[in-house]
């Protein structure tokens, strides 16, 4: 084993754009499990847009402070244990840092089954795939034959949302950034309409795509494409407010969209924010049911993997430049 | 009978601020009623925010046109008949407008009970009533022990609204703007705090009133009030969208609250959007709690009763700038 544990630090706190020279990678010791604790050997970190709203302040975690190591949630492997629930060998899922080990409390690991490929206990069996399960079908109930419309379409939650949606018999729009992605979403993933956000027409091309209105809006981005949606809704619709990306990778956003409150109530409309955590309880049906769709090929997993711990910063800010297909993480 | 029928125009649209101006009264004649139709006698004309949106443009109804009579909800007695459902004699509620007389076709009237006073069928047994009922059982969810704020507090939604949470046990707290306002809320009407909206240090008045944070919020204004709350809302709190009055008195609004989506995801809030009228199949049971309560003193009715119909446009005008407490309404 070695004996240096290569760690990104959290070196400045972004004011304006994140970029990579606000992280640092440094060396330190690989720490012992204390009682009730496990030593970690971190295998795939995964990025996510949260990353960089928990420097914006607190949200649903409390706020990262410049000097420590970048939080993250990652996959690890068990290589030493002061707990009876956990041996060597366990795979373990957890907000284990941007570092190759960590020793944390066994109660804040969750065991993960082996699987192969390993990489989809982060994608459509980890928090992406889980988020967009629980947040289309809870939070933006749709019925058959309804207007779905999804944001950050490509990204690794968006892309599970929109098949989700034409599982369940609806018409799914993705609105993402540039004609590529677009053509990937309806060509290779079966969405029926792809909306390029980037487009000066914008509007325009959204509303060509829901001829017959919004019945479910799955929020991803907040901002100007919230509002021109929001503008769209049918009477009776439902959005579900998963993130807001365009509001992260900037100072506190000086103000929200155009139509809060007066088209939720002349349109009553459900407006309704969630975080995976909050369906734990049901994870097993959602597990079962992305597994079948998984495996009848229903449902197309799209994974970007890059190699190295060191490209973590560059990662994260490419990924909030919309580089990224599906679950982008980072192989340790 | 008398032969001319007195009526409202509004003669052009505002561009900004309402004023009394904007109408003219004119002398009609009086419609005959077609097959299917009654002749209704306007008895009492309820005020309500929501006029003023209809001249922003649709909202759950078509805008208003220069040169209409002016639309809005009245409580009529009907004076002649050609629908076997109704008879002279008979109390009605519908979209009678301002003027004197009306003839309209018998299914979009809605018989009413006779009643003392008739006023409370325009007030707590009326939408009025009805909406804070509904908004906040259904929308709001209110638990016992958990903080309800309300604004537009002393209106004659809001007014009710407090007093119903404080039935279901909660805490109940009102904006609203002046200490007097305050003061009634509180000494007659049995809020815990009333917090004045028009005061420089408002955002920070309603923290202290909120030491718990806020767990229903019961917006009927939208802005800058809506976004104070916002901000001070709990995990899982819930917005009732009842009506943004804030937003109604100008031309639309250039940008909403801050903190959409963002705290509704990191919050994971609810926010609905209702009109009482999505609820009218429970009608019924919703009457039958809200005569409970009047009778037995735990619900008190205000209202704000004006007489002459030349005085609809002012009484209007003041509504918007929050003159009245409770339910104003105009005697015809």
């Amino acid at each position: 084993m070695p004996q240096a544990n290569r760690q990104i630090v959290l070196d400045q706190l972004p004011q304006g754009k994140l970029a990579a020279d606000h992280f640092r990678l440094i060396e330190g010791e690989i720490p012992q499990p204390a009682e009730g604790e496990a030593l970690i050997r971190t295998r795939y970190v995964s990025l996510d847009a949260a990353n960089r709203a928990w420097m914006q302040g607190a949200t649903y975690r409390s706020a990262l402070d410049a000097g420590q190591v970048m939080a993250g949630g990652a996959l690890g492997e068990v290589v030493d244990s002061r707990d009876p629930s956990l041996k060597p060998g366990d795979l373990v899922w957890g907000d284990v840092g941007w570092q190759e080990y960590a020793s944390l409390p066994a109660r804040r690991l969750s065991k993960l089954p082996a699987m192969e490929p390993l990489t989809h206990l982060l994608s459509v069996y980890g928090v992406a795939g889980l988020t967009a399960y629980f947040g289309l079908l809870e939070c933006g109930r749709p019925k058959p034959g309804e207007t779905v419309v999804v944001s950050a379409a490509a990204g690794a939650v968006g892309s599970i949302v929109g098949q989700i949606a034409k599982i369940r018999g609806c018409r799914a729009i993705g609105i993402a950034g540039g004609e590529e992605k677009g053509r990937w979403l309806t060509d290779e993933l079966g969405f029926d309409a792809a909306v390029d956000y980037k487009a000066g027409d914008f509007k325009k091309r959204l509303r060509e795509a829901v001829p017959n209105g919004i019945d479910v809006y799955f929020d991803n981005v907040g901002g100007a494409v919230f509002e021109a949606c929001l503008f769209g809704m049918n009477t009776f619709g439902r959005i579900a407010c998963c993130g807001a990306v365009s509001q992260y990778d900037q100072a506190a956003p000086q103000h929200g969209p155009r139509g809060v409150p007066g088209l939720i109530v002349t349109k009553r409309l459900s407006v309704r924010g969630f975080i995976v955590s909050d369906f734990a309880d049901r994870n097993d049906q959602a597990l079962a049911d992305l597994q079948s769709w998984v495996q009848s090929g229903q449902l197309k997993v799209q994974e970007d993997v890059i190699d190295g711990l060191e490209n973590l910063p560059s990662a994260l800010v490419g990924l909030l430049a919309g580089e990224n297909r599906g679950k982008r993480m980072v192989k340790v």
